[in-house]
């Protein structure tokens, strides 16, 4: 027997818990395992032995544990370093940890990886296992990452009210939504789309580049044929160089220890756009919202699909821990549409650390300025259940 | 037998259809009534004939509506005087509409109140009621007002998420709330909290001056205790001389038709407030969300209380023009938490024309920084069932 350790690394995601509670309902099936910590706030609570015993937690916590948005055992942003994993690999030789569960993106599969490198130079027994979550849907091998789906829904949602809402009082509307490099959150913002002038009727993601002369002229095309447009922007379309508008006009551009620039938690490329529009398109009216961190942790909105998926992939890490010593859960499609299912199965650390996926040419439309119907048959399922909505305000004239 | 007509006007709520399909609902019963005529874009339309006829829809059309968010038949922005209120009183006649129902808030009552003295003084027999709508509450005499219970629980599951993602990655957090002048929206994002240490940890309405000096002060003691702080702020937050800091930074301030600047849709406020706390606090993590038009119209998300309160005020407003001749539909309130009830009376359009209701005094705590108890106890039973969640970072540790 031996202890295990779980943590839950980067951004928040609305099912992140579902993947914990994924991990703890599995080790408590399992004699081998003796207890189960939670490492607080990823490796910089694990250095420092912040720990709480989780085979403690009664079952209506841990249900709530599982419906509840955000990292329930704190996150962090620190990217170790090998000093930092050496100070990590101490601990865990001295609480005997011999299964090491850590929840996160692209970053997390790759300290997952340093430190499974490093426990096997020195010949100390490990099981390292990543358990995929991200909002931007960017890791490589799995079909799709838990916590896509949820912040999916959360978009399309959104976007399906407020396209209803500039059909009431008709303008230009600009949303930006997460996604630093992957457009795929962003193009979530089309999956609510029922009626042929629905909106978003413009979505820009990094995976092309960004001219203000082809953005003026697609929302003046759009304006003069509807008389209103609905714009989706990812926080990271960049102009051609590559250098991203936030960066542009951030000008003190704070950079997190992952050398990211912060994109969300702030209006300003929003506003900037609508400026664009008010000033060479002659709009009088013209809105920018932000979604920040609201479509990562909306509390009591979850894709069924979604929640369903990281809690197996939580437990799915367990049970590969068993036999296996590393590796990443990954989700492979079997079906779509109607017959949408999924299998998982264990992928190579290496194969996801610090890769990212972008959003594939085949669901990028021809003009770069919307998503195709791939890309709706690829993300549907994920987001779940969406409501129906209706507007009459276009109905014939009595 | 005459006709009659129903129209939606201001910002649109997520239940505001709830109110136009309980006018439709009533008016099938009342044989006095021939033709119900859908006016799209408020006064804006009705002054074209822009009409759609509202008896043809099927029943599970109109059950689509109600669940949807914005305002079906579209909505204006415009403040008639009174020539304008005479091509719409000459429209009336030409179709010989005798029944005239307006959606809206305070304006909307008011352009009631000046077409039905109009058709009085030239002897015109018209039925004019005025259905209450605003996310903001703040129509006089009824207790509460359709939008808000809506609008009110997207603010508090946004704050139930955003406290856990602040709990997650500790910083400051300032979310930007809708209300130019009244703060009960702002109140809302208090509603969710479950724990002590639940955020947010301070709260900022229109009713209380918003000094620099204060508002550093407050952030800096949480922050100092907690490690963490969670901001709600309205968007009509204002200097002790009455300034809104949205006018005092909006260069360009864009005005309405009723002279009011846009405080929504820019994340001016929001990012400024959050240098504000880096330059000023030396904090080094401040991420600020303004929420926009999400607050008002997004698909999905109801509050069962508020869409149930809405349908039936439409509903009343069509039962009071079988005997009287014009009016508001107000909402008395009958009993609170579990033994919540409501009753519908009619009062004076005179009477909620024009005027604001404010956050009253024993709903605002000592510090101007938060609510009250007694706030939650008024606010609670109108944004319907929230969901429960939970930390368990702050657990003992093992």
């Amino acid at each position: 027997m031996a202890n295990a350790i779980v943590s839950q690394s980067g951004g928040p995601t609305g099912v992140i818990n579902a993947s914990l509670v994924g991990v703890i309902e599995e080790v408590c099936k399992h004699k081998e395992i003796d207890r189960l910590y939670g490492g607080l706030h990823a490796v910089a609570g694990i250095v420092k032995e912040d720990f709480i015993d989780l085979k403690k937690l009664p079952i209506d916590t841990l249900e709530r544990v599982a419906g509840s948005p955000s990292s329930s055992l704190g996150s962090s942003r620190d990217k170790p370093d090998d000093e930092y994993c050496a100070r990590i690999l101490a601990v865990l030789k001295k609480r005997d940890i011999r299964y090491f569960y850590y929840i996160g993106g692209n970053d997390s599969a790759n300290t997952c990886y340093i430190i499974n490198n490093m426990a096997e130079r020195e010949g100390f027994q490990l099981r390292a296992f990543h358990v995929p979550k991200t909002v931007d849907n960017d890791l490589l091998v799995t079909d799709h990452c838990p916590g896509f789906g949820t912040a999916g829904k959360f978009v399309a949602c959104a976007l399906m009210g407020d396209d209803l809402d500039n059909r009431a009082l008709a303008g230009v509307k600009i949303d930006v939504i997460m996604g630093r490099h992957a457009g795929f959150l962003t193009g979530a913002s089309v999956l609510g789309k029922q009626r042929d002038d629905d909106g978003p009727h413009l979505v820009y993601i990094p995976e092309r580049p960004f001219t203000m002369e082809k953005f003026l002229a697609d929302v003046d095309g759009v304006f003069k044929k509807l008389g209103r447009c609905v714009i989706a922007v990812s926080e990271g379309v960049s102009q051609p160089d590559g250098k991203t508008y936030a960066e542009v006009l951030a000008e003190d551009a704070e950079r997190d220890a992952h050398g990211n620039v912060q994109l969300s938690g702030t209006g300003a490329l929003a506003d900037y756009l609508a400026g664009q529009i008010k000033s060479n398109l002659g709009v009088s009216r013209v809105r920018a919202d932000t979604f920040g961190y609201l479509q990562r942790s909306f509390a009591g909105l979850q894709s069924e699909t979604d929640v369903d998926e990281a809690r197996r992939c939580g437990r799915q890490a367990v049970l590969y821990s068993m036999k296996e010593d590393n590796g990443s859960v990954a989700i492979k499609r079997l079906g779509n549409g109607a017959d949408y299912a999924v299998e998982l199965f264990r992928t190579n650390l290496s194969e996801v650390a610090e890769h990212t996926k972008s959003v594939p040419d085949e669901f990028i439309n021809a003009d770069g300025n919307g998503m195709t119907d791939a890309f709706i048959e690829y993300a549907m399922p994920l987001v779940g259940q969406l409501p129906k909505t209706e507007y009459i305000g276009n109905y014939p004239k009595a």
